[in-house]
């Protein structure tokens, strides 16, 4: 029995291409595509987090849209990937949420397309068996811009290494990144 | 050493939900999503294939405004990421495009989310064996709408199996599909 997974795509606090902490806008795709991945790999949930009140508005309009609007009757598979996708205004709020539905606060695991000075980088298979044999509900926390800010990392129980590319390039879009990263944590090889 | 690989994002001939041959239209972040994953990956092409010409108008817009416009200013590692990537019309031409770059055709590996009746299917860890020992180059397709055709996948030289998700549901984007396939056949674990 693995334990229950929850992932959240933060808007906020993330780095802007200098470093420094910026707030992101929602972008469609991404609810969508995270939820389709997420959903795929068997996660109990998905959050959209952003501070934003007129972004939390836009988010769940795309919900509505595609959980009971003109969506569901014409692609009832996205309804059903939707169905785990909720917002928050912070990271606390998230993990409150998990708190109450699991009786346990999460395992927080933050990721990185970079190194992180200071800091031991969890590999990719060990934090596969730790999911495998923890009783704790894990949350998984994505970056948006470019990426989660290192005060926010710190914060996080542990830190996934980056994927490595092989020609020295990582620069993945965040959806590419949440997929592989799911698949290397919860796939199943064939 | 490990074989030149390529891949195709199809318009054309691909399937809607009813089964049906349609031609979809372009998604300007597929262009981008698979571009940056291809790149990771250390892929020699990306070609976005659709018979429809004001599109390969489009795709080049796009493609132009990264490589030498603002886009290229503001993100060099996108540009770098696009650099791989061409229009063409059909497959017909991007096996040419391939022969004529490689020395010899490329042997087609098509994809698909399901089950063909009568084919074997190519599993994940044999295809990346096949890939390292190969002499020829590789061309992965990727089908946009809801799949590429029985009849193309059927003139493939192998299809490989489904991402098979661990609650029964695979409704992945094509953007995650592609990702998560990339990082099957090439990745580096950690």
């Amino acid at each position: 029995m693995s334990a229950a997974v929850y992932c959240a795509l933060l808007h906020h606090p993330v780095r802007d291409r200098a470093g420094e902490t910026v707030t992101t806008a929602v972008t469609n795709l991404d609810v969508h595509d995270i939820a389709r991945s997420a959903h795929t790999y068997g996660l109990q949930g998905y959050h959209v987090v952003t501070p934003i009140d007129a972004q939390h508005a836009l988010v769940r309009q795309i919900l509505e849209h595609w959980r009971s609007g003109d969506g569901k009757r014409r692609v009832p598979e996205r309804t059903q990937a939707l169905a785990i996708c909720e917002v928050a205004g912070d990271l606390e709020r998230v993990r409150h949420v998990i708190q109450e539905r699991e009786g346990s606060p999460p395992v927080v695991l933050g990721t990185a397309a970079r190194a992180l000075p200071g800091r031991a980088l969890l590999g990719h298979q060990e934090a596969r068996r730790k999911l495998e044999r923890s009783e704790r509900p894990w949350l998984l926390l994505f970056g948006t811009g470019h990426g989660l800010t290192d005060r926010l990392l710190h914060e996080c129980d542990h830190v996934l290494a980056p994927i490595r590319g092989v020609a020295g390039y990582n620069h993945l879009s965040v959806r590419a990144a949440v997929a592989i990263l799911l698949d290397r944590l919860r796939g199943v090889s064939s």
